[in-house]
């Protein structure tokens, strides 16, 4: 059988659609595994770029656009193929450009098995392998965070920035439960604290949640990026004077573009002073927990009363995979059930035949739920503790200065600059040179790290280390593909 | 090479891991085709039920438990098959227990080649291909709703709740912009309209937002489960005379329980005259649009100024899958961006090579936002307009009287009831029927349906049809099996 001639309604549910269809599934598992082979061959580029205009109006034959006309499953695989092709491999050992990256095979195959069961998170009733594979799960993450017995609550979310969000919403649920039926009205002008440095989704929350940005202090951090605990200490004092009322402050367990720890014990005890949620977003820095070496610059973190972590990012998962867990004190009193339950009764029927209280849906500001548990906890199956160590140990140490985390910031200097004096021209020169080299970088398509400015300081690089696959050498070659690309500037 | 032997190190990125990789990939292709086969053979089971405690007690050595030994990928490869055994079969033909069934073979192949590319939609730099896509399947949308040349802004969000939660957001933002800096102290006390019959998420995004849920006024429905739109202008007019200001209107377009459509055109004329935003929720209904025979039901979407739309129920697009749309009237403005955006450096560099404006990701509240669109993107290129006739004109239609969609609500009546006179004794009895056939529906694991009750109405079942795998047989199986199981009840 060609697959030039089979069109979708061959495909099952049809009659006689068993052959058609496993043949059609087999020639996309030839052309995702060929794909998986090239990503961390070396001699395979990064990225074939291309600007959208020129992806647009089509190249070789691959377009994007949604036609009148359906194609044939042969067309379809040429698709997935072309869809592939002019993507960005960030599994390649070369791929340092974000936070998440490198390609973890048995991770992969968690994620086939979760499209293929596709199924939804809201009841037991329809996910009940899944449903208590994320208890599980959440109680060993737990256990490891620091809470006794891993005791409390948590559920996995859309991301990091939906999970800083869920925090922000329990701590208001826990001191202002009657804002959840009357509204902000009810509660008096609340205030809220992160680092200059902290991750823009804790700004995104309380736009959204409708404390308003500008009641988001931000406090003012050391050299490496870490908060100043006095900063603290004085805001929260100011904010009382003027009669607000301070809620809720985030520590930040591995910043965005530094790596940097807050002291979070510190912070704990202003934070038990004046009676405010401690929140630990640990997106970034979370995984370090799993490190018996590390997980001394998260000291503390069993006193928060919320704790986002990000297993994407250090530990290799899949995207997305993001827990968050309130701290178990508020947990008894069932605090993020009551913060977002509407108890729907088409869902959570209370009559059913099983112990509802797995039905954890209501728990969510999502109705469906994906299923970012199986992925993770099938990892966790095949390397347990040995999890991080791949990681860990081989990335930390390279550095012979002590980094606070796998994020390195740097500047290149082209020849051109190093003679001349700091000052105005030589800041509004270098600002320049970061975005070139990843034009470059990017055309030529044979390595990829981010860049960006951040206070008074202009574009530099930000190099992060997250892929198992990445080996010494592939460090060596971004520095000497941005020294080759930016001599001449 | 016995998988037994081989543990995760030795897959890539492992020196000579290519073999054992590939060898581990197609046995896990071998268990989840070995499943698609299964799910659409009707001598299946549509579930294996066992209660929570029997799970955890691990049965026939499937261990949930995560264990402090790393397993063997011979062991991975039992825990992929004990996972799916122990699961539901939501593609199974004979399961109707939620809006979104079924499992596409084409949507399937996209999900797996989505997992495998592994990227983030935030940035065009890492997500060329995926961003064009879903730029330009949100175009063919909005000309689908009836935006005149498709005009407008949009974007994908984690599930229904989520899109509902972005339009009381942007309808906020749009009247009361000063919230975003300032908080709801900056408004007047706000308040919404929905049905009684919506869908909770409403109620959620109420709450976490700052409204409070005792804002949201609901609407008192007809017969039918219709909002009455009399009833709406009578509550907008009291609001107002106690001082509040009416902000926001959802029409539901297809209830989750009696898959109702409200009038949008009459509903749309007092928006107008109070100048309220007018969302349409059609996560369940918006496939009718699709459909030139359905789609009049949806008559006055086009003067909504937002709709929400989730293939991933009518349209049997993998899970999640879902569209937010403003109104192409708003978004000239970048009410969207606006609304959401915080400008982090890091990530959203504005002197980048290429056109940044397709750097869509700060539009959303996510940070990293999962690639939702290339599944849908290839079932469109499969399908087209075919899409939807497969399940439409094979659906609807089944019914010889007009309902408004494929919901169709029942009691079973046993014979035990049928002489009771109508009255409390009846209906306590009547309300313990529905979850009393579930249960032994569940334990015999021959199909399954949802139930619930309703306002006054004592529990029923709620009939969904969604899944293209069902025929009329499928329908008649159940009703026999409903019959069976209750007829000495």
């Amino acid at each position: 059988m060609q697959m030039t001639f089979v069109i979708f309604l061959e495909l099952l549910p049809a009659k006689n659609g068993e052959e058609p269809t496993m043949q059609f599934l087999l020639e996309v598992v030839e052309i995702l595994t060929s794909y998986i082979r090239k990503t961390f061959d070396r001699s395979t580029k990064v990225l074939d770029f291309h600007h959208p205009h020129q992806l647009l109006e089509g190249i070789e034959g691959f377009n994007l656009e949604l036609s009148d006309q359906p194609e044939s499953l042969e067309q379809i695989l040429v698709d997935c193929r072309d869809t592939l092709k002019y993507g960005v491999r960030t599994g390649h050992p070369r791929f340092f450009n974000q936070l998440s990256t490198g390609l973890d095979i048995v991770g992969l195959a968690g994620e086939w098995l979760t499209s293929t069961a596709n199924t939804n998170m809201f009841t037991y009733e329809i996910a009940p392998v899944f449903v208590l594979m994320e208890q599980l799960t959440l109680k060993k993450m737990r256990e490891i965070v620091g809470w006794p017995d891993g005791e409390g609550d948590g559920i996995f979310s859309p991301g990091g920035a939906i999970s800083n969000m869920y925090s922000v919403m329990i701590a208001r649920y826990k001191f202002f439960p009657e804002v959840k039926t009357k509204g902000m009205a009810a509660a008096p002008r609340l205030v809220l604290f992160t680092s200059e440095h902290s991750h823009y989704s804790i700004k995104k929350a309380s736009a959204a949640l409708g404390f308003g940005t500008e009641n988001l202090i931000l406090l003012n951090t050391d050299e490496r990026g870490r908060v100043i605990p006095d900063d603290l200490e004085a805001k929260v004092i100011e904010a009382k004077r003027k009669g607000y009322v301070p809620l809720f402050v985030t520590a930040t367990a591995g910043t965005t573009v530094y790596g940097a720890f807050d002291p979070i014990n510190e912070i704990a005890d202003i934070c038990e002073k004046y009676n405010m949620w401690l929140h630990v977003d640990g997106a970034w820095g979370g995984g370090l927990l799993m490190s018996r070496k590390h997980r001394h610059k998260l000291n503390g973190v069993e006193r928060a009363n919320s704790v986002t972590w990000n297993p994407h990012k250090m530990m290799g998962v899949p995207l997305m995979c993001l827990f968050h867990f309130p701290a178990p004190h508020y947990t008894t009193s069932g605090l993020l059930q009551g913060c977002n339950s509407m108890c729907a009764g088409y869902l959570f029927q209370p009559d059913k035949q099983y112990d509802v209280t797995y039905d954890t849906g209501d728990k969510a500001i999502q109705c469906g739920r994906h299923v970012d548990i199986f992925k993770f906890w099938l990892m966790w199956k095949a390397k347990v503790c040995s999890f991080l160590s791949a990681l860990i140990t081989n990335v930390v140490p390279i550095f012979s200065y002590q980094p606070q985390h796998t994020n390195v910031c740097f500047w290149y200097i082209p020849p051109s600059l190093r003679s001349l004096p700091d000052g105005e021209e030589r800041r509004q020169r270098l600002h320049k040179v970061a975005p070139k080299i990843k034009a470059m970088m990017m055309e030529s398509g044979t390595t990829m790290v981010g860049y960006q400015p951040q206070g008074d300081k202009v574009n530099f690089f930000r190099m992060v280390i997250s892929n198992p696959a990445a080996t010494r050498s592939d460090i060596d070659f971004l520095v000497e593909e941005i020294e080759r690309l930016g001599h001449d500037l």
